[in-house]
């Protein structure tokens, strides 16, 4: 939101055009260079570290109004976004600790106790991976900071989002056993150690030397190219790509990589 | 709901006790003897089978919600239930085909535009899975049948649920590979072929002989009894069971199976 008129409107009429009781959590992960990081918000009526996230329009699908949140952050459209928990404990989020004055003081609106904004809410929660080295981290009139953090040295969460991102890391560990990801974080053409290392790098642990890439080979997932990269003397692995459409196929079906 | 009185609290003042604008979607599928069923339901004031689902309470956790609702519906306590997509398409559900006639001769009650009922509902999808030789079907009042249908032999349902159950499918077909999923649809002790013929059921297609058993011994998930079955001059394969330390935390933690 990026003018008071709009904020002002967010908050007294947003449950016209937002389902009320309903937002959405991204757990954004960012690779680059064999690191992994998250992305994380700091609300200025809130006082700690978030991950983004939003309502959902009455007019969007959950996926749209997931793609409109990461969009709005990261400057990247259509990044591969994957739903993989909807979080309702009662105790989530608690509202006798909503404190309104410094809501007032960061957005300039008071809310009254029958506002749409208080009330329980649960939250569906999405995770994408891009290559952060591409974003373009974006703030707006509520958002004070908006960062990259490595995945083993994040800060304490606000609300139960320590736990979503558990659950996200979970999830995406798992798919990828069963979802090629990677299109949006290698060069276009790369090397069999290149994709062993983005594996790694997720899945946090080592793995047999090109258990993965033979997997993705042997699918017909990763075509090898009639070209190699010169890296030293003696030294030219082939490159390989995606095979574009295999991939997108895979990414709607779901295929066995382990 | 099993009182007029229930169904009219409910209706009027369902929303204070209920959290508006979500509810839940349970595809229960049942195994027995190498037959896969689904659970579904034919409401009152609906035309066609639907899954069992229901609304949240304000004080639950939701998967205690699902948990209740499938209780309700199969007599049985804490399934394992998991989980697999909150669906918000704005199509879902057409309220402007919502039939208010109908709606008042099955529940004795008008509802008017402004209930809280009439409004767009994002739904989240849980599965389970039971042996139906053991489950006992129960209807209420607003609920006129309730019965098992052969997974290959589905009617038409009613909303997005066709989606959902291919979706439930899906999810349980590759969760499959990362959880142990069948401590309540074998016997306590039983031979690798029932193991066996239970994975090639639930994924729907022929496995290499033993392959899951194997992989399911290897991570201590099964133990060999020092007792046999006698099933025929010459036949008396040995018994398993699980180790349900160990089931529990790989039920919490996910191993790979395949």
């Amino acid at each position: 939101m990026n003018t008071q008129a709009e904020i002002d409107d967010f908050v007294l009429n947003g449950h016209l055009y937002y389902i009320p009781h309903v937002s959405l959590d991204c757990a954004i992960f960012g690779y680059h260079d064999q690191q992994l990081k998250l992305l994380l918000i700091k609300h200025k009526a809130i006082d700690g570290w978030c991950l983004p996230g939003g309502y959902i329009k009455r007019t969007e699908k959950l996926v749209e109004a997931a793609n409109r949140n990461v969009k709005e952050r990261t400057g990247i459209d259509n990044l591969f976004l994957q739903q993989f928990k909807t979080f309702g404990d009662p105790n989530r989020a608690r509202m006798d600790e909503f404190d309104e004055e410094k809501w007032f003081e960061a957005t300039g609106i008071r809310i009254t106790k029958d506002n749409w904004l208080i009330d329980q809410t649960i939250s569906i929660g999405f995770y994408a991976i891009t290559d952060f080295s591409k974003t373009e981290l974006q703030k707006d009139m509520l958002i004070e900071d908006c960062a990259w953090f490595d995945i083993n040295e994040l800060p304490k969460l606000e609300f139960d989002h320590d736990e979503m991102v558990s659950e996200a890391l979970h999830a995406m560990r798992v798919q990828l056993y069963h979802y090629p990801i990677g299109i949006n974080m290698l060069p276009e053409k790369f090397t069999l150690s290149e994709i062993h290392a983005l594996y790694e790098t997720l899945l946090g642990k080592k793995l047999d030397v090109s258990n993965f890439p033979k997997k993705l080979i042997a699918l017909g997932l990763l075509k090898k190219l009639d070209e190699k990269r010169s890296i030293g003397a003696h030294r030219s692995p082939h490159l390989y790509v995606f095979d574009k459409e295999k991939y997108s196929q895979a990414l709607k079906d779901g295929v066995v990589l382990s």
